[in-house]
């Protein structure tokens, strides 16, 4: 049957460009392949959010190194059950994914220990970061790379740090104010990266299992993708932090760490694919591109 | 509601960075407001495809412009019903949707006057084509822009032109011989800009309306996507040329054109959004974030 990618481990005799030895002619499956139990990291429970559908579990990772008070934030709204029985409120194509509550305008819900506003964390200071820097232009970005697994950018002229908004970033949606967003109201990146929303807006976390559940969810037929029927909406069975689910519930995954030799073999082996199938390589590779690979402990 | 997008029309006194005087200040809604009649154009019935599917129709348009061979070949087998009651074989999650003869490792349904293999058109020359420029650097090609509607690149170095994998994009699968992907294997781009395929396949066409319905797909269990039971996989009720539904069935489009000043002034207003909720303005844009504005016939 034909594709349009293959994962066959036949090696063309290619042209490879600017490629560290370490890298040079090697798939993604073959760097994968070869690397060691320690390029892998496991999620830290406390830092990990299960939102459970009726289609199956979403697992994100939190990140409190760009957003720590969103991160507080939603996990006190987490283990308030503010989430709980809520609904996937929207739905645009090529955009975002939301929940809420669909009666918010007047947080019917008691957000309970968690605050209504939070000051802006769009962006941070650069300096205790460990920045893995990607060697090809951006368009948005003076420099994009990964920070501790997550897609980010920073400029060394003023000296900030930000995560961007790739596909499956989680981020706190707010209203005009820049301390509208609290966390009551979640989006998720589901199509083409909207660059444009970074800085503008507290990116908090990232979708690594079950993005699948989110991304399928029906387009809403107004404005902006929000379901105009109760009927529509998916409910959102619960959403808890994964240090309160008992250990034998908990999702075990293992995340290659991005501050790795593997890891930067990977992009190089994504910057110019080795597959037999790819007759131009491209040489260059968009952050939103480097896949974030996630495997099931055994 | 707390949305992450606000369409509102309250004008920011915002700092607006080398906007032309056309644009400056004005929210995409105030541009397409302003529009003319004749900013839009409507499909040529014979370059557009309606993909019929229970949950409803999604509209291409062709771009022989790019691919002229395998717009010819798909054309030709649209008219002999080779994919009528094929279905869906494939959806992988952040990257393609694709349609085939499940069964087609040895082409058991009969193609027809449909050619079995078609030289590559994976670019062209630039010249004889009106492109339109964006002013932003982009990952992965010299420069990018629009041809007739489309998303496209180019290098001046080289001479060449070609279309490029945006959102909605439509390509001929192929296996790894450039002459295999005479279009009896159709994926569209159902995710994030997998820009490493430029140049390594035919582009021929754009999703131009309906897409919601192929990006819901669920995404297959099996490796890249894949449907492994038969229940699972979509069936196709009908391909066919607009040219040949009776014309009060055809779906009715206005398209903005892309080499009008109203299109140069949509750009600059995604570039730097006027919006009251963008507090920081991202002064650049990605081709695969322009949008395509299309609308239906009054």
């Amino acid at each position: 049957m034909k594709t349009i990618l293959r994962t066959g481990l036949a090696l063309a005799a290619a042209l490879v460009i600017a490629a560290p030895a370490a890298a040079a002619g090697k798939t993604m499956a073959e760097v994968l392949e070869a690397s060691k139990p320690t390029d892998w990291r496991t999620l830290d429970p406390e830092n990990t959010l299960y939102l459970e559908l009726g289609s199956g579990r979403v697992v994100i990772e939190l990140a409190p190194q760009f957003a720590p008070k969103h991160v507080e934030n939603v996990r006190a709204l987490v283990r308030g059950k503010y989430f709980d029985g809520l609904t996937i409120v929207r739905s645009q194509d090529n955009f975002v994914v939301q929940w809420a509550d669909p009666a918010d305008a007047d947080h019917k819900k008691p957000l309970g220990a968690a605050k209504k506003t939070l000051e802006p964390e769009f962006e941070r200071r650069a300096a205790g970061i460990k920045f893995i820097a990607l060697p090809d232009p951006d368009t948005y970005a003076p420099q994009t790379g990964f920070v501790d697994g997550f897609p980010a950018a920073r400029d060394k002229a003023d000296g900030t740090a930000w995560p961007v908004h790739c596909y499956a970033m989680v981020g706190a949606g707010r209203d005009n104010g820049v301390d509208t967003g609290p966390g009551t109201e979640i989006y998720v990146v589901s199509g083409h990266a909207p660059r444009q929303l970074d800085r503008n807006v507290a990116l908090f976390g990232r979708v690594v299992y079950g993005m699948e559940w989110l991304a399928v969810m029906p387009r809403g037929p107004a404005p902006m993708g929000f379901y105009t029927k109760a009927e529509d909406r998916v409910p959102i069975r619960e959403i808890r932090v994964a240090a309160d689910v008992p250990a034998d519930q908990r999702t075990k995954l293992e995340l290659l760490r991005t501050d790795t030799q593997t890891f930067t073999d990977l992009i190089e082996a994504r910057r110019n694919r080795q597959d037999e199938w790819y007759k131009y390589k491209a040489n260059r590779i968009d952050v939103c591109n480097v896949p974030l690979p996630v495997r099931l402990a055994k």
